[in-house]
Formats: C-alpha cells, structure tokens, sequence
C-alpha cells in the first residue's frame, strides 16, 4: 500500500524538510505540491538541493483537485492561514496534517487571545488531535481527520516533564522551561535580527514569558496533571541551523527522591517508545541533529531536579513528528522513514 | 607615567588577550613574556595575528630577572601552576594579577576540595584581593600587592545577582544560573570534544551541578548576603568564540515587588560603574563582544525574577578585568585601553 | 536479498556515515563492526547519535570471523593501515570497499613517494578498481573484489574536468583546482589547528601544491586524457562541518567556444549519470548537503572557463560513494539507499 | 591637536566598525552623526554595542551644520547615494573620506557603466584621490580634499599583486583572483541569500566574472604596470562575520625564478609599510582579524605563482583604512588608533 501525500506550503523550511524525509519513506508517493503565491513556483528553483530529486511545480491549493491525488495533506501554512483552508481540505475527504499552530490549542479564547485573531474554524479545533504521540492515545491519531501538529519547543519541553508530572515527582508551579533554538525555528522569512552577521557569533534570549508556545506547553501539562499548570518558558536563538535543547529546572516534590528514582521514572514512561531516548550520558542537539529522537537525560543537582531535553526542531519538532503522526494514521510502523 | 608590565604564560587565550588590550593602553610597556615551556616560544609565532605588533621572545620565569624589568605581573598560569609561582614574584617585589583559580578562593579547605589539590601558598591566599571592582572595595584592590583575577562565569553571575541579594530583592537560596559560554573559556589545550566538528553545530550542558566556578559565585554571594548562600550553576557550551550569557531565575522576597522597582535596584547599585550597563531591552553576546561591558536586565514574568547579564568571557571575564584591575591598582582611569 | 555488510574503523566520521546511510538501505544488514583499539568500544557509546538505533559493540579485525558474518568489509582505517589487512580480508572472500588511500594510486613508487611508506601489498594495488563510478567502466566496479573509493578532493575535481578534458575542450596543462572543504575532511584526530576556536571564523589555505589528493587527480585526469596531466591543487579549510567545493580555473583551446558549448559537454557527458547535476545556477556546499550528488555548473568569464564543482565530503566524497559502488558490486540499483 | 571628525550614513556595518575604531583614536573627536533616515536614529539604539560609549543621535545631513562642528566627514552612504552629497561637503569646506564606490573609478564612462546610473559629479571624480596608501604617492593623499576609500576585494587583491607587476614577475593578463568574503561584506541590508540558515554552513561563488570590484582591481593595476590589465575575478561567500582570503593564481614571466625571489619582492615592496606583512607562513582570515594588517605571502609551486592576501573587510578593506587615510591626510603617525 502506498499513501497518497499533498503539501501546501511547502516553500517554508518544514516543507522542504516533509519532501526530504518522504522521498526515504517507502509507503508514501508525493502526487501534489500546492502554494499560495500567485507565481507557482517549481520546488526544485526554490530548494535546489531537490533538484533531480523532486522536480515538482506547485499548484494552487484546490481542495478538489487536491483530493483526486492524495489521501493525506500536510498544511505548512503560517498560522491564521492554514484555518482558511484547513475546513474545505476536510470536507474533500482528506486527511490532514496542519503543523502551524492553528488547531493545537484547544480552546479557542485562549487561541485568539494567544494569536490576536479570531479563530474561523471553531469547529474543527474540538475535533483537531495533538499529535504528540507519546503523550496522547495513539489510537485517537490513528482515527484522526485532523491532527494538530505540535510545536517545535513543546515537544521537547511536554516530553521532558511529563514523566515527573504524571509521577507527581516535582512541584508543578515551580518548573522553568530554559529553551534554546537553532535558527531554522523561526521560519524562513527574512527578518533584520536574522541576518546572518546579527546572529553568527550570537546568543541571547527573546520573547522572555511571552512567547507563543508557552501556552501550548502548559495546556498539555494540563492534560498530564488534570488541572491547570503553568511553567516559565524563556527561549533562545542559538547560532545553528538545527536543534532545540531544553535546560529544565523543578523542584522535587519529596525531599528523599533519588536520582536514579527520578531516571527510573522516565525509564518506565519511555520504555516502549521508539523516539525517545532515556540518556545516562548528558544530551547535546548534535547527538539528535537530523534525527526523530528526543533525548532526556536527568539530574538531581543541590536539590534541584535538571531536565535536559534535546530534539532537531526541523525534525521531531516539525516534520519528523508529522510522517511520525502519518504513520500511525495510515497504521504503518510507526518509524517508518525516520530511521 | 608608564607601568612596565610582564606576563607569565602568553601562550594560552588569555595571555593573548591582554597582549592585545594591552598594546591600545597609553600608560603600559609590555616588558617581559615568561614561559614555563622547555622551548622558550616567540609570542608572534605562537601567535600570528601578534606579527609586527609584538614579536617578543617568551623568556624563562626568573621572578627576579621579571622584577627588574616590570613593575606588575599577569600571572595566567593554569591553577595549580600559578600557586608555585606567586610567592617569590611577590619576594622579587612585583605586584600581581592572578587570572587562575588559585587565589580565588579564601578558603584553603574549600579551595583544596575543589581543586583537588593542597594548596601551596596558604600564606597568600588569605592577603589576596579578590578583584571584581564593582563588588569589593576598590580601595583593597589599589592597595593590593596580590589581586585574584574572577573566573569568568562568577563575573557575570555576581553582578547580575549582587543587587538582588543586596537588597534583600530575591530569596537568596532559590537561584538557579544557567550558564552558556563561548569556546575560547575552555582555553587553549586541544581536547577531543571540542574538535572542531563535535562543538560546530553544536549546543550542550556540561558539569552539570559540579562546575569549579560554582563555589566561586557562592562565596562572592556569601559576602553581598552576609551569609554563606549556593546557587544552582548550570554551565553550557556554545558554538562561538568569545561570549558569555547568564540567564538567572529566582523567586522575588515580596509579591509587590514590580519590573521597575527590580530595574531601579540594578540603576542604582551600577550607576557609578563604567563597566555595566542596565539594559531595558534584552542583552545578547554579540553586544558585549569584544568589550569590558557586563550587560544586565532583568524581567518579572509568572512572578519570577529573570534576569541576564552577558559580558565578554575573553576580556570581562578574563584579560580586560585583569587589566581594570591593574589600572585600580596603578591609580589610572579605570575605563584606560579597555574602549 | 539482502547485503550483509561490515565495517573495519568505524570509529571514525567516515564509519559514522557508513552506518548513518546503510541503516535507510533496504537491502542492507549491518553484522559486523571491528576495531583496531585495545579497548573495543560499543558503537553508540562512541557515537551517542546512534544510541537506540545501532548499539553494537566493536570486535576484533578477525577476517576470518567477519567473513562468515558478511560479504563485503568497507575499511574505513588510515592509510597505511588499511593494506595490512585487505589482503587477508580477500583470502577470506570477503569483498572489500577501501575507503583509505592504500589503493587508490596504481602506481607502487608513486603511493611510496606520496605517503612516504612501503606499499606492502602491490599485488592487489594493481587489482583495485578505481570506484568513481561515472568515470570508470562499471562492470570493472561490478566484478571488482577490492574497489578503491576516491578521496574527496578527487571526487569533485575529476567530476568536474573530465567532460571538459575528454573532449579537449580546454588546454590541459594550465588548470588549477581551488579547492575548500569543510573540516570532517581532516577526520576525527585532535589536532591544534583544528582546536574550535582556531578554526570557527577562519578560512584559509593548506599544504599548498603538496596535497595528496593532487596525484590522484593527475592520474584519473591521465586516465581521461590518454596521457599525464598535472594540475595545480590548492586546498582550504572552512569553518563548516561537511562540504567542498571547488572552483576550477581553466583556458579554453578554442577561442570560438561558447559557454552554451561548455553546458552541452557537461550536459552529455552526465545525461545518463543518476548523481551528477549539471547546473545552470551556481552550486554552493548547502544544495548538496547530505546527498550523494555532485552539483557542477560552468562559466565562460574574460576568455577563461570557471567550473564549479561541489560535494558532501561525507556522502559523494567518502561514504554515499561507497555504498554507491557497493551498490554496484552487488546489482542494485545504484541510488539505493542514497535518495 | 584634536582632529573633528563627522560620519554621514553611521547606521551600516563600515559606520559601525568607524565609530568602534575612532574610540580608540587618541587625536578624535566624533562631533556629528548625519543620517537619511526621515526617522533619525539615535545609533546607540540602532547598535546597542555602543551604549555607554556613543550614544549620540543622528542628526540630518547638513552640509553647512556639519562643517560647523567637523574637519573631515566620513561618508558611509550606499554608492549612487554618496555623490549626491560629496559636492555639497566640499563646499562647506569639509575634507571628505567617502567609503562608498562613487569617486574609485576614474574614469566617468567606465563607472556609469558598471554601477548602471549617471555619474552627477564628473568634477570630483578627477580631483578624487583613490586611497590606497601602499600604492599611490601619500602626499597626494595628504593634500587632498577627496580621498576614495577602496573596496575590500580590490585592496586584498592590489596589495596582493601590485609587488609582482611592478617588477615584472609575472605574465599581467592570466591572474586570477579567487576571492573569498565574509558576510559583513554585502552589508547591512537584510536579503533572502543573507537569511542566518541560508548562508550558516554553506560556501560558493556569486557574481562570477561580473563583480563590480573587478575594474577596480583592473584600474589600480592599470597604474602599476602602465597599461590596461584585467584579471579573473571570482568571489565566494564565507560564513563568517569578518574577513577576505585572496588566492591568486599566476604564470610567472621567467621560468628562472625561486620562491625566494618572489618573496623579495614582497619584502622590499613593503619594507616600509607598517599594514603590510610579508609572511613566510600561510596566512589566514583569523590571524587578520580585527587589524588593519594585509598579510600576504607567495608559492611557487608547480611553475605557478600563488599569492594568499587576507584582511579583515571590515578594517583594512573599510573603516580601518579610511582612518589610515584620515592620519594621513591631518599628518598623523600612520598607525594612530589602528593598533
């Protein structure tokens, strides 16, 4: 069996990343790439490392013609753009993957307060499932129309706390999220901070408490505890093309906890996932560069718990996380071209 | 008036630097370059970049052959090494900047626990200055005839907690300092993991809970509280040069406590200091490159203090410190050949 | 049917690539993995980015051992290291892709001149086959037992002037080949000038006209021309982890030629070739990253001919063309694996 | 003698880079920051480097004003837009450096041609002093008014040259000249190609043959030789902040020479030249770094001469050089806050 597969948008960086890792994947056929530009472009002038290998010209995004040629799409729009068209793709009978960010959050207040916009598809936002497959019943992904891609630093953030959370391990007020990103994270849209000489040879923190996917981290958190929570999220730009690595730092709810309870704990919730590796040697980002893991590590430090979370944010964060949720929506093995 | 100046160990990254800082400083003759190697290396060689600037023979250290030609001495030695020097530089009569750990550390247990190592020279360790001019009384630096150079970590750490804990802002025993520094702070000796290929790219704790500038940062804090205080210091490695951030969380004393009071706390403590600038917007690496400056801010987000501080780690943090000390000590402007 | 494969050296850049391309073949089983160190490492403790996905642990170089568990050993040992135990190696009946330099000069006087050792196995020197596909007659590569994988440099140089000099297009003694690489190509050994902070924001030139690799570029571009050549060979190192480009300075014999001539003779000469990119845009190391393609375009500029030719010196350059021969030697398709 | 000093378009990197460097100058005085902008920048916000040290606002661009409170004016606009405003600044009575590309080429046609646009001040382009003061007679730029500061590429690549046409050594019309840049070289003006995960681990050519450097190169050799030359001028991207590597190919005029002859020539060519080091070693961008310096060295290899120039773009190829100019032009040592 092989899956039929659209993107629309793939102009961006986690487009370019869903045609690189399908074109390894041995289920999937890429039958239709679609833009919005008004010049359609040939995907392989826009990203000539595709050059002979996918040669493809996009197309507008019509839902229609989109559905004759693929059973699944992925949406990598903006957010605010990928719920205009997100409804006409489901009403064709598609399946989607959207990794912006308009159907992670669950309710819509907090959306449109979050991201200054109305939300136009309230409808489907209860219907979305987040696709972090280690956290949610998988066999809601399975049976999904609609799958809400998670962001890039809650991945890695959810997957190094919500082991200690759901083991009431530490004080879930007083946890702060360090975060730091490669710069493929903030899109490929020309920005004056994002010039290469502003950036190479440069680390600083942005968005200190205010940034987006602070709330998105929170709310599946929420789920894990069963009540409200919220961690400090402080992100970084780091001077690299790839990878996110989360310095998280809690409180241990008992005082006789161990270290190695603490490694045990994470040992027993990953034991069975095939993306997350329990590290005793300290993570970095180049030990997951341009893979689908998560790698966690713990230490228990002064009395204080460490988390180190390390994922590629083009990868896990992005477009590995989508073909991982593919996978389990056409029920192929769940790491099926990712490794 | 000149200050004759001599260096023990220019061939290492901070020996480097202070050749350069020191050949823009108007008052300064640099006089004598002692090596401890078998083969008495040219600095220019040894160092290209010097060529036509400084083609000095390195000579042997021959404290009394130093004396005659130098009124002042950087001594940037590693630790252990420094401490069988300083005694008889300072018998020979020269004054001293040490930039290793050696005299850091008032406390000979302490010191010898973590460096494990006995110290030499317990004699000196207790007349040692410890020189971060913006904390001690910078009268004790200019009077002082042996001046501990801070580590590099510390001094970003220290002035961005000192005004917290001087106030009495924050609650003292729930710091945590995450640390990211640029490459050039792991020195100059080539070791396996920062080939290049392994640190390009790359992003990563390390000494996690067990960094040797740690007890560094903790006494400075013990003597701004007045009691011994500990932090949680977790340190990391950039893909960069020269840079040294510090994000810093901690939970304030008083729930009133707003943004602008915290700022007004860090206006005030450094409103006299040439050498730190209290930001309102958030400091990077790259705006304390290549400069003396500590940069500071500090943000209230989720009830928890954050603040930054950047400096420099290859001049604030290391040779541009030394040569402010110097300058306090030889009763010159403090700011000369450091802008 | 499935390839069962083993490494020799797998400790090093080359090694890690081998494993990191052979785990996405389909028709590929890893077996065997051997090293010459005393302390046989597990592959993922030396590599932690193959944690969870190759765990294996490193046996001794017994041929006899390997030759039950595989039939084909990529060498990824040194020079000089690698003859000493191919000849036991084909005894054995394994089939063996060396990707030192031990093979690749036909010439026994010439290897012993350049690498200033003994060839101690000129017996099978004068069996290898040259494993650059698209130059050399791949049935040679089909039957081979012992395939010599080319160098990095090489590799793009000759891809770059073969078309050029098999149809006499430029004069073939006044060439030069700039060349610059990203440092992996300096391998995994800790040397000084390859300490992060030499080489993070530098570039500049090494062993001028007295690279290793410039013998093997004579002698394929002998090959093609029917009699000896010699170009001139400058290489340079970039501060960047993985790939070369060249630039190729050349006169052209015929004044008349145009540069749509230039094009057509790359055009033909790479019609059938599944990786080579004749380009009418200029490549750069990024559109070949992580591919097995090499990227060549051409200019005609003030009456000179400028190729530019460009690589993953991991991939092309060393282990996708390794296993692009190994695809051959064994009836793959030859893009198996590699797209 | 304090020399004022004003600069017209400070917001761009050469601005920058002057302003850092004049800090440093002990016989300056920056009175005056003219800019275009309708929004007048103050340029400690616009570089939050410089807070602390130059927080000065922009003020419009009035010729008459600026005269008032500056001797000389440094002229950083984007070419086209500096002679727009030369003649003005002349008339006020102010001595003029203009760092931009519009008084370089002497000759009107030739200028119009290459930047596309109609030269408005043919008057000032003859009188125009092209300020390279290894090459041109110093006294002509100690007399002038107008001094054309050169561009980065040309003043690697004449000081890299000029040696060996002035006597002779090599055949004039087959140079070529492999030049290579880091990214502060195009600017401060953010662009698609600029973008930080465009340019960060890539390399290669741009502009190949059609560099608007290239007739500037070709006219300052023009005066060397005492005809018209032209060389193959050939730029690259490097990911770096700073610095220009220039490998130039060339045939020698006599098959007789040795190295050493041609190291000769260096070193008597610029016995006398404080920014000019003759190396026995290779150069590199690194060792350049922040200094005026040109290092340049010389091979023969394989009956080829190569002569490596590196200097920092930012220094030597911009700000550092027009203050070299400025000593000049006021009677200043030389070296004054260059090193």
């Amino acid at each position: 069996m092989s899956i039929r597969v659209a993107i629309i948008g793939p102009t961006g960086y986690t487009g370019l990343w869903l045609i690189r890792l399908l074109q390894g994947h041995p289920e999937v056929e890429l039958t239709y790439l679609a833009s919005h530009r008004e010049q359609l472009p040939n995907i392989a002038e826009e990203f000539p490392v595709l050059v002979g290998r996918c040669d493809m010209d996009c197309r507008p995004i019509d839902p229609r013609a989109i559905a004759r040629e693929a059973d699944l799409v992925f949406v990598c729009l903006p957010h605010r753009a990928a719920m205009n068209h997100v409804p006409a793709l489901l009403d064709a009978g598609l399946r989607v993957v959207d990794l912006s960010a308009d159907y992670r959050l669950a309710d819509k207040v907090l959306y449109e307060q979050v991201y200054e916009t109305t939300h136009t598809d309230p409808r489907n936002l209860t219907r979305a499932v987040y696709g972090l497959p280690e956290l949610v019943d998988r066999r809601r992904i399975a049976e999904a129309d609609l799958v809400a891609n998670p962001g890039c630093y809650p991945t890695g953030a959810i997957l190094g706390l919500a082991p200690l959370m759901q083991r009431s391990l530490i004080h879930p007020e007083e946890v702060v999220v360090h975060a730091a990103s490669g710069i493929t994270g903030a899109g490929r849209a020309v920005k004056p901070h994002l010039h290469f000489p502003e950036q190479n040879e440069n680390y600083g923190p942005y968005a200190v408490g205010a940034h987006r996917h602070q709330p998105e981290i929170d709310q599946a958190l929420g789920w894990v505890r069963g009540q409200p929570t919220g961690v400090l999220f402080v992100p970084h730009l780091l001077p690299i093309d790839q990878g996110i690595l989360e310095t998280i730092y809690c409180r241990p709810s008992d005082d006789q906890v161990t270290e190695e309870d603490l490694y045990e704990g994470y040992a027993q919730a990953y034991a069975e996932e095939p993306f997350v590796r329990v590290r005793r040697t300290l993570p970095n980002v180049k030990q997951v560069r341009d893979t689908n893991f998560c790698d966690v590590a713990v230490r228990l430090v002064q009395g204080r718990v460490v988390v180190i979370a390390a994922i590629d944010n083009m990868v896990k964060g992005a477009s590995g996380q989508a073909i991982q949720n593919m996978n389990i929506m056409f029920s192929l093995d769940e790491t099926m071209g990712l490794w």
